[in-house]
């Protein structure tokens, strides 16, 4: 179940970089690449930083088809995408909370100390969305709007906790992609925001 | 006779990195900077990527020099730069071909599949301009323009199929980057591009 | 005694990194994680490039604590800082010294050759303000202004020559830090700065 979630969630991501790709003009290539980069971005990020190889692309490399064709797929259909425009935000939801329970998992079993797993959640959650964005010139969307990284915590720390209080694996990640996906939605739905920092200075 | 290759490529790398620099009023410091990351970070973001290490500048940090020294010339003689126009974009497409090659070789020494061999040709080859773009703040160009990205794929699986076809080793290498050469100055010279995916929406 | 100042210094460059992040008007969560990146982000790349791990952050999980407490409390006292402003410069300046000779010596107990210590000072004292400034989609400060990065070689290589020539390690230590404080305290007083190359061309 959590591979065909996984699949889910690496196709929604290339849909939203793919859309992304487009806002800035780029080519066929171009596409694939965002897309991959940002499907497969986060949780590369991640095994680099815990030293966890071989990493997920290289082992499964059909992955970087799966991520490519859903690109392309995007690419050709973007007139129909703006109609599908709350099955999407589903869906990047969905990939949100899927990528945190993945890495999670991944750092709890390298046995890492909690906050490295919860940081391990943020990483794959949200990496690949700031590497799409950096290289779309961009100011990371991530860390400006929509609670993003905070449903990625929240999920992660859900998840963290009821394995510590000895839960049942499957119950505490469908647990906590659901809490967290209800949580994202609902953030969308509202329009929830975090208080934002902002400063002005003339020195530097 | 690779290894000559990879000289004249980082040192072509190195040049476009300084003009770009230059552009961007960087001090020499960060010009040598630029340098050595557009450069050397398409290998080592290879290496790191499949855990190949140590990476190429760490066993030989004589390239850190001679990367930071064709800086340091270029940044010297740019007006002269300017009247070599076409010699700087033959090194520019030359460093391309040979660093797909040699990443697309690091890559098959490690017996990887093959679809990782080809990412491993275009990380090579592509990475270091997309992080010279990255840090002057520029949209990654190759993602843009000028079949950049097209040339190394298509070097890369010329490589590759004739590899796989049981070629000898030198002749595949020699092969496959005279074709990509050529495909590159031709794309420049008749201006070739990939169709573009525009795409412009409200919401987001 | 290295440890106070290596908390010294990664709390001085958390608190750079929320006053950055303040200018971009990011959510409380995105100044956490601006700081996060820029103070431990630098010790980070140098460790996934040299193939040091377990990274310090995944040893110490409590420095992501330190470092995200540390950018909450400027946030919230962010009015106060602007009266603090010469003692936030002198904790930069500390930081950056701090992190290079930390950097330098991680590479001279890995026994890599003298450029690639001096490279992973640089890296570990200069790349968490790239990171930075790459996040907040602005051109690289280091790369453009104010010594930064000079100061971190001088650092370095004072403190590399004196190894070299057999001195104790704390006294190196001490007086090369000694030494980069004062020359980057010296070049923030008197405006030195590095000669700029400044290119401007039509093609590209």
């Amino acid at each position: 179940m959590l591979l065909a979630l996984y699949l889910i969630a690496i196709t929604a991501e290339a849909m939203t970089a793919a859309l992304a790709a487009g806002r800035r003009d780029m080519d066929w290539v171009g596409v694939c690449i965002i897309a991959c980069v940002t499907a497969l971005g986060g949780g590369s990020v991640r095994d680099v930083l815990l030293g966890h190889y071989p990493l997920t692309w290289v082992l499964h490399p059909e992955y970087l088809w799966i991520t490519a064709a859903a690109a392309l797929l995007t690419a050709i259909a973007a007139p129909v995408m703006r109609r599908l425009h709350r099955l999407f935000l589903f869906l990047d939801a969905l990939g949100l909370v899927v990528f945190t329970v993945i890495g999670c998992q991944v750092a709890l079993q390298m046995q890492l100390p909690i906050t490295v797993v919860l940081v391990s959640g943020m990483i794959t959650g949200c990496a690949g969305g700031v590497l799409r964005d950096v290289l779309c010139n961009d100011i990371p969307l991530l860390l400006r709007k929509e609670l993003y990284a905070s449903v990625s915590v929240v999920t992660g720390g859900l998840f963290i906790g009821s394995q510590y209080l000895g839960a049942n694996l499957n119950a505490s990640m469908i647990g906590a992609m659901l809490f967290g996906l209800v949580f994202r939605l609902l953030a969308l739905r509202f329009n929830w925001q975090m208080p934002k920092f902002v400063y002005r200075d003339e020195w530097r």
